[in-house]
């Protein structure tokens, strides 16, 4: 208790800090200790750390010396550290680890976070660990292991807290303090039918605060949601949006209650699938969360492969137009400018749109109103942007028809981009594919099209 | 309670339904309930759908009828669906009120949601309405608007629950089974000092565990973090991710308990930190939750009008080479595809850059692994793309030459893509500045001008 007395004395000195994560100092102390091989200094100093701190200090040592700190520890590397640490040093540390410390490690971690760990296990290596791990532990991993990534049944936990809705409240709190190793945390106590099918929830802040002999039924009981093992997480992460939630229990087919999802664990979900939103947008696949090189070449290489093709399309459209370029080379230097900022008016229209859907913000009437709006704004951007083009290009080239050209150009592939930019996401999402991932190619290469075709083409007919 | 015991004899129906938000026919419904102006149908149908939904419906009505709906309800508007409007129709609800009814709202509401409407309010008639508050609630909404947007003071509310250290759990539990509106919801128990600063806090699922006999100050006090008033609300959702928190006390200087943020408000902070930041990368300014076309042109503009110029730097990087461009048309078609591919290799490192800053991911010996990550990951796109850009090239225009001099540019940009891509970031990042705002100016400027130049140039050197 001594370290904990000392924070209750003075804590928010410490506290009060603006944590953005640790600081070099303490990486700079922790590799030292490493590389003198103090084992128990190590040891003693990581408690003083959250898990989630010490796996940051983790990451940001060179990779050689991570290694040697997870040799040195062996088993006294604490197994939420572990779980904290982003996945490439998450396996070379299991890697490292014997098969009995991984399978200890297993053991003592809630359900979700060690069926996260044996996923990055070898399969015939996962047998082995497995073998040392006691029957309840194992089978609540192997079942959520059952389940695909990104699904609520991967997220739950298997220990939650459940009781008869005919309980009263004293009978809750006394069955809760006899029971041993209560999951950590847990918001709500989750009420059953004989059939062990869930009828509703209690937050403990209501149950704390009835009076024992209270009914549990009587609770004003609070089911504004449950799901399914297979629903996916980014649904459920909408869910604990939508409903302010603190947890949400896991039901089968028939109701029954099979496991438990916890905010702190939907926060994480919630970054991971705005990265993946994010970084969609931008041609990276799969959240681009790197073990090696290779790892990143793959996530850009498909949509940089898909860009080779259409860029040589753009490149078709502008071909047709050689004679014109020829005649007039001030196209050859102006038409990137139509296309840059086109491009540039498709990509915050596509931004947007994409944004909206993903918070379900272009449901009926909505999408409606986001059509209009982006259209009247391309209108208004489109007219005095054209005007800027227009004028610089005049003031450049003192030809007043080659900047009336670019001009009406600009204008309409303004439009062009704003329509696209919300249309074409919605229409994907109606077709049941991620707008996320596909809108990006058509729309910039359509925009693209749009610039050179009408520059150019307007051009040989009014200046040719 | 006969609503809730309906639910409890059969929730999973309605429960598991893949709830996407509400669906047409619940909007097209209540629609009809407010045109044909049945008040009292629309109160009872209101009561079966949680707040947020009911939000959804308002939304995804045509505006019209949404102002009619609230002429309507009048006083019997809920709270806090009003507290879930987006922030247009919020400010439409709240002026077809009447102060009173204003007033009324705002008493009812947790102190942070009722600071969110007051800022809503013009600041003569803010004044007019806190007239009619109660003091206590008055205070708690005034004390809260003194905070800065997105700062923990905005976020925090101001009921929670504290306790002496040196009571017991039973004293605790008693308190607060004797205590009037607790705030709802809350997940632990703060410890205080005899001067009201924080020592420590209990979870509820720890306190409800315990022998009534114990000490608070036994239990394993967890404090992990807190957070001062004025910190960034992007900060605090870092701080709750960081330690998986279900809920932060507010401390003043002296670290005494001022008021705490629930994990449920810090979901709503990340989404909107998130997308913030991935509109940002877009080139739309503050998250573009519009209100109106003006507002949407006026998030967009700004980056537009900075491409305005930089799109004719790029063009002037080009007119050098108008002789060039003149000899050999066949560069004016090719070159939009090294600028194309090249933007989308800075687009992507940029992306995945800007989010790992965002994610404190970019600390210590992380930033140079990233850095080197970047450039091998350019070094190998480059060669594939650089080959098949030249291979394409080679079959249009059967000019080994031309083909070679568009390989080694398309290969120079996407080293400087890769490079610029990682490093323009973490330096505006180390400046200062929000490297989601500025860095695509940068970068994608920059990339053009390398394409344009070296393909241009090369092209000068060795088919002139």
């Amino acid at each position: 208790m001594t370290q904990e007395i000392n924070e209750v004395i003075s804590p928010h000195e410490e506290l009060l800090s603006e944590t953005s994560g640790v600081d070099e100092e303490t990486v700079d102390l922790f590799i030292d200790l490493v590389e003198a091989g103090a084992r128990d200094g190590l040891i003693v100093a990581m408690e003083d750390y959250h898990p989630a701190d010490m796996a940051d200090v983790f990451e940001q040592m060179p990779r050689q010396t991570f290694n040697t700190a997870v040799k040195l520890l062996d088993d006294m590397l604490p197994g939420d550290t572990i779980a904290e640490l982003s996945e490439d040093l998450r396996i070379d540390a299991l890697n490292a680890l014997s098969d009995k410390v991984v399978a200890d490690v297993l053991g003592e971690l809630d359900s979700d976070d060690a069926a996260l760990l044996a996923s990055d296990l070898e399969d015939d290596r996962q047998e082995r660990v497995f073998e040392q791990i006691n029957a309840t532990d194992r089978a609540a991993i192997e079942t959520s292991l059952n389940f695909d990534e990104e699904t609520a049944g991967r997220l739950m936990q298997r220990d939650f807290v459940a009781a008869p809705e005919f309980w009263t409240v004293g009978q809750a709190i006394d069955h809760m303090r006899s029971t041993e190793d209560l999951p950590e945390p847990f918001f709500e106590v989750y009420l059953v039918d004989p059939g062990f099918r869930f009828v509703g929830a209690v937050p403990l802040s209501v149950l704390i605060c009835a009076p024992r002999e209270t009914l549990l039924s009587d609770l004003g009981v609070d089911i504004s949601a449950a799901v399914k093992p297979d629903m996916d997480q980014e649904e459920v992460a909408y869910i604990f949006q939508q409903y302010n939630l603190a947890s949400v229990p896991v039901l089968d087919e028939a109701g029954r209650l099979t496991g438990m999802i916890t905010v702190d664990d939907m926060v994480d979900v919630i970054h991971q699938e705005n990265k993946e939103d994010m970084l969609a947008l931008s041609g990276v696949r799969d959240g681009g969360s790197y073990q090696s090189v290779w790892d990143a070449v793959q996530s850009r290489a498909p949509w940089l492969g898909v860009n080779l093709f259409t860029a040589f399309i753009v490149s078709g459209a502008i071909s047709i137009f050689e004679d014109t370029l020829t005649e007039i080379i001030a196209l050859a230097v102006l038409m990137p400018v139509v296309a840059a900022l086109g491009g540039n008016a498709g990509s915050q229209a596509l931004a947007v749109t994409v944004r909206a859907i993903a918070e379900r913000d272009m449901q009926g009437a909505r999408a409606g109103r986001a059509v209009r709006r982006e259209f009247l704004t391309a209108m208004f951007n489109g007219v005095v942007f054209s005007v800027g083009v227009g004028l610089i290009a005049l003031v450049w080239f003192k030809d007043p028809q080659l900047s009336g050209v670019i001009s009406v150009a600009m204008f309409s592939t303004f439009i062009w981009a704003g329509v696209s930019g919300v249309l074409v996401p919605i229409g994907l999402e109606k077709l049941g594919a991620d707008p996320a991932v596909a809108s990006s190619v058509f729309v910039l290469t359509s925009v693209d099209i749009v610039a050179f075709s009408s520059f150019l083409g307007l051009a040989t007919a009014v200046l040719m």
